[in-house]
């Protein structure tokens, strides 16, 4: 069994994107707010999945993925919270329709109504409602709403307390993620995404947010930012500010991903961060789209890379290409042992 | 011969502290602005240096470092480009009496006086008169004055361009080095430093800055942030944008550091990147200050993390410990050459 955790639906259908330039429109002009959610068929659907995820999953040998909306185009930074409530709703139906049409295949997390300066308890509503009445395992929180000027608080301030009560009450994980940036100091999936990551990573280290939330659960995804290569520096900068070892004082609430897109820098990522807290993805469909002309393969087919590590032990291999997703994402392993949550 | 590229006064005695603090403090109550330079004798600056720098030096087989100011002090976002302008003036001067002092330890390397939203145009006296009067080498150029907002423009923008004119000018490299963050969002060694590598390597591959100046140089430090780790990402973010090979576009204007505090993340970055964009340094003293429990050394100790790589040939050590140096800081080369600069 092989779970990816980390997948965009970055194909999905026109009218989701052209609803979506008619609502930036109408800050300029509100006739051209839209009356009515876009209109999808199932086999719009369908066809945008199957030239795409679906053909990858089938050609790289992936079973399952943990599907959410584009990240890129989450635009919390966009218009008020109103504005970022409904996108998100419309977001995440697509999500739970896709999921639907393809039960086997995908499983749902869902994008938060976030807005910057607005209090992140009003993506509670957002949050029970994809995972009571959708059955998702999980969410994306945006750990700068602004899009590139990280207005907002860290992540550890108690700011976003209230939803991370929801998460544990409702035991899911979020991947920390960001979305676009409107910075241009920013490039998005080159400096931002990234950014945000490593951001993160340090917010958790100098903080006791899981002290206060020993169960709360983040993935850092993109192969955890600039941390697995700094592995040492944050050792000692823990070291050097008296906290815990990174172990104790993290690793039982953070996992990071895969999402490293060539074989050295997979191979230190498995040599340096434990196996517990590594969890199998490529981000597809289409944070890097080529093929690496010095392999033959896709940059982003990760799996690949793992594959080629010929000293990763069996039992480590299992826990990063699935099980430990069964930990992770505690409704997903309760779904799979038969205990229906 | 060792050479460390990236070493900063840290332990500058007391006085220049004190003076940078009544400096501060007179932003609220003008009559504490300090009226004179800090008072600080040569032996001052000897004790400073022998129980720091200068022993780790010695104990480490370190023949000289390149020496700059304190990069998290440079606090560029403190004040107006006036108090920038006094601040590096004096934090210059005290870079150039250790070099005075140790003229066979140390070489000197800037601070500029930057300013949010000022034009970086103002720099170029400072600059000049560290190379020209003090035998400067090189400078630290902040691609974020904002400290951690990021407000003002990239690295790759016109507003930038007349201080690279006066580098390639002058022959001198910079250093893009981040200096302390007031958003609390980021650690400054842990994050913001990390961040801001990331940042403006991401800038340099989606622009064509080195088109318009064919030998402008920078060296990223920090290992290159996050860039070693996801060059898969960035071969495959520029081939995506049809950019050329990073090879082509970048590497014969753009340097990484050494300073990675463990073994497996060096190793990494001795795979990937070449041995001719690759400087020895180790943000000495104290970046990262502790000992490494595991392995019994400092973790900021990164000659001994490339004197373990048994891979590694002895023609490209050569380069990374010291012959890179001569091409990158080309005044340094000539001076070496005896063709005094």
């Amino acid at each position: 069994m092989i779970i990816d955790c980390h997948g965009h639906y970055t194909t999905a259908p026109k009218p989701l994107r052209d609803y979506r330039q008619r609502q930036i429109d109408s800050l300029k002009d509100s006739s051209l707010t839209p009356k009515a959610p876009p209109v999808i068929s199932d086999d719009q659907i369908r066809e945008s999945l199957e030239v795409a995820q679906l053909k990858s999953m089938r050609d790289r040998g992936v079973d399952l993925t943990i599907f959410s909306p584009i990240a890129g185009q989450m635009g919390h930074h966009i218009g008020d919270h109103a504005m970022s409530e409904n996108w998100s709703a419309i977001c995440n139906e697509l999500i739970h329709r896709a999921c639907t049409l393809y039960p086997d295949k995908f499983v749902g997390v869902c994008q938060l109504p976030q807005s910057p300066r607005v209090p992140p308890a009003n993506c509670i509503p957002e949050l029970e409602r994809c995972v009571k009445e959708y059955g998702f395992i999980g969410c994306n929180l945006n750990p700068d709403p602004s899009g590139g000027y990280w207005t907002d608080p860290p992540l550890t301030d108690k700011w976003w307390y209230p939803i991370y009560e929801k998460m544990v009450e409702l035991d899911v994980p979020a991947m920390v993620h960001v979305s676009g940036s409107c910075n241009p100091n920013f490039h998005h999936t080159g400096a931002h995404y990234i950014n945000g990551d490593t951001t993160a990573f340090m917010q958790f280290l100098t903080s006791d947010l899981f002290k206060d939330f020993p169960t709360l659960k983040f993935i850092i995804p993109h192969g955890g930012g600039a941390v697995p290569y700094h592995w040492g520096r944050y050792q000692g900068l823990a070291q050097d500010m008296k906290r815990p070892p990174l172990k104790e004082l993290l690793l039982n609430n953070v996992f990071f991903d895969t999402c490293v897109y060539h074989r050295p820098g997979i191979e230190l990522m498995l040599k340096v961060i434990p196996a517990d807290n590594i969890l199998f993805a490529q981000e597809i469909y289409g944070a890097v789209k080529g093929v690496n002309p010095e392999t033959g393969f896709n940059y982003d087919d990760t799996k690949r890379y793992i594959d080629s590590i010929e000293w990763l032990e069996a039992g480590d291999r299992e826990k990063i290409f699935h099980k430990n997703v069964h930990r992770v994402y505690g409704r997903y392993g309760a779904r799979a042992a038969g205990r229906r949550k």
